[in-house]
């Protein structure tokens, strides 16, 4: 995940679909991931996509703003009461994942591997330091589709469709 | 305002808009309360209404499901430092207002007074125990138009709208 408290930075990532899963994966370092969304907002909406994550014994508030390649997200601690008592408004919500993270030509990737109604899917992300960075990127050959914007595969449209959109 | 967390409690309360202050208002406990809005759902959405509320030197992040005279609630404390941060988020959807809490015939009248733009805009709410409670009320005389249900005077659609509907 993002550092704990990101203030309004934009992000700079590219997404992919996953042909086929690492055979080295155990070596990388992993986390469990759950997350909820107390608010999805529409394509044409002004609000905010919140959510709460639980990733390694810590919650955590994230709101996200716009769409898209570059978007501002700040993302902030909660307590585990807190984060408890919210939970229950996730319901419909919800994704949980294993995440890995890889080092790849000086980049990191992060491999989201999916579980329960969304086991099959798996999605690579890649955090770049500048645009240029991005634009010049060779994806490693494991990488499939970019999915890079499209909505389908945003966690929050997951989250609430609960389906794999590459089955439907 | 309501308790530090109410789960899912529903709430059975009505509205007034205020014909004059009562004179004697500097008698009654009252609180400064400063509230910002993370999402407010469109009417015909099923995003939560989310809101940071800074009272008393405490930060409480309030979800609320649904409209109307029923409607359920969690609130839940959150650290100062992460509501600072979440709340440039707010802005142009906030509130300021005092509200004083005053008893009334057995039951608790919540008188808010709003400032900022929404200057010269007061309304009282009044919490009942049952429904029946609730049909019975004979409001004091210094009430005005009851507005329960109304959207034009929530504070959601106040905050992001920054006019008082009766001055339209």
């Amino acid at each position: 995940m993002a550092q704990a408290s990101k203030h309004g930075a934009p992000e700079r990532e590219r997404k992919f679909l996953v042909k086929k899963l690492p055979a080295n994966l155990s070596k990388f370092k992993q986390e469990q991931i759950e997350q909820g969304y107390l608010a999805i907002p529409k394509s044409n909406g002004r609000s905010n996509e919140i959510r709460i994550r639980h990733v390694g014994g810590e919650y955590v508030l994230t709101v996200k703003r716009d769409r898209g390649e570059a978007r501002n997200e700040t993302e902030v601690p909660i307590p585990a009461a807190s984060a408890r008592s919210l939970w229950p408004l996730t319901a419909g919500a919800r994704v949980r994942k294993v995440r890995y993270k890889m080092p790849y030509e000086g980049l990191k990737i992060e491999l989201d591997v999916y579980a329960g109604r969304l086991r099959g899917l798996a999605v690579a992300e890649v955090e770049f330091p500048s645009a240029a960075a991005m634009k010049k990127f060779h994806p490693p050959d494991w990488f499939g589709k970019e999915v890079t914007g499209n909505d389908a595969y945003s966690n929050s449209t997951l989250a609430s469709s609960g389906k794999n959109p590459k089955a439907r």
